[in-house]
């Protein structure tokens, strides 16, 4: 049970890539940025500070309604599992902050949204996480997990 | 800092209420129900299980988004603060489990969403929190408070 | 996966209570009291607002240890599954919110702790979550649900 | 308000390390890992999967008990604002998951624990997040930052 569950507030960087898994698992990607935001009690204001990046990975369903539903620039809640990588690559190291998305949804309090539910068409679309071994094909390319 | 912060993804359980406190800050209010589902090692297969509900308080423009974005039967991811208070009415003890929202946004798991930015007016818009004398003339009202 | 997962900050409301289900699950009950604090802006100081009440349920080899280490006042650190129960008692509508602790230590904030690790005798000790019927054997006991 | 609040239970993977920022703020700084566990439906068991690695900075108060109380491989739970930092060193990027702690304490699920609770000594030491230059003075010391 030590999976570390985060929600994640910001802004949608990079357009979500959408691709299936060799064994067929459709699968989206973007990069999402929050800036925390912290009371300044000297000025009496807020003020920006430290901006965070992610990469999120939506599976399935969740995959295909964020291609169909979100740009760069929008405001954005993601809920997830978050996992830190680590690899060597041309030397040298990496580290990746990735959320493994459970849910997500634009940020109503930046704007409104139009809602439009979609059927499942087939039961295995309702397992809500991926099998490993499809997660494990898509993340041992390094090209996908690291050029976003 | 002994905020408890808290994400739940559900259904929007009532119509959300728009009101202004008597000191002119926009609320709207509705209840969120949320059920467990865990995987049921003998059947290997998904089942449902308890169902909590909760009220949401959402502020200022997070309100107003969600009164002009938001139907009962929506799937719905919030973030925000948990409060559980107790009450006595009527010569009974009531208890709520409140969550003021900071964000809140359409689970894009269940279908797809078009966003539209909404400016903001006026920069006191922009202060996340309500003042808590606002807060307070609200939840005292226990037709408010607890009707949902 | 809907599972709502919170951590709360607080401090130890009720001397935390041993027993076992039915079929011979370890489980441990006690109440935690969590004051939200804000900053303010016009005192420019922090201030105690609004306490919750949380009903903890600490099973197996995590509810032994809290037995054995956590007494009434001590601050505590509580992650797990968030629950709203209702119920129907007397006449009288009861709603309780519970936390399925899956993890909990003393706050370092307040103080130091010694830790001892226990071996796990028994490897099915290290399911981490409960069966099905053993959480609603005793949740179906009001006096144990709620007396807390 | 967008700041990332997340729950970490894991294992100390380095000593705690103690210094004071050149505004004397103490802190303690330590490499914390977590590894996710996920049931296996094939099998019937619980299996081990990737282990994230973040660097955790304890504040003030919290420093003091957290090196005086922590160990290395001990089980330990906190929770914090998460940042995800990058720098450029020698000609390479460097990403670190940094968790700025609000409250951590031995994980009990792993063991018992004796609690003693410290009086603090000064007001100003109830102040629960540091001086924005503190925290710059510190993360801007590439070695502090990233030596763990």
């Amino acid at each position: 049970m030590s999976e570390t569950l985060v929600t994640v507030v910001g802004n949608v960087a990079t357009r979500p890539e959408f691709r299936k898994t060799p064994t067929g698992v459709p699968v989206a990607r973007f990069r999402l940025a929050t800036t925390a935001r912290r009371w300044d009690r000297e000025r009496g204001g807020w003020s920006d500070g430290h901006t965070s990046f992610y990469t999120v990975w939506a599976w399935r369903s969740l995959g295909e309604h964020v291609v169909a539903s979100v740009g760069v620039g929008e405001p954005l809640l993601v809920q997830g599992r978050l996992r830190v990588r680590e690899e060597e690559r041309d030397g040298q190291r990496w580290i990746s902050a990735d959320i493994d998305a459970v849910a997500a949804g634009h940020d109503l309090t930046r704007g409104t949204s139009a809602f439009r539910r979609v059927a499942l068409p087939r039961p295995e679309l309702t397992v809500p996480q991926p099998a490993p071994e499809s997660r494990e094909s898509v993340s041992a390319d390094p090209a996908v997990a690291l050029s976003g």
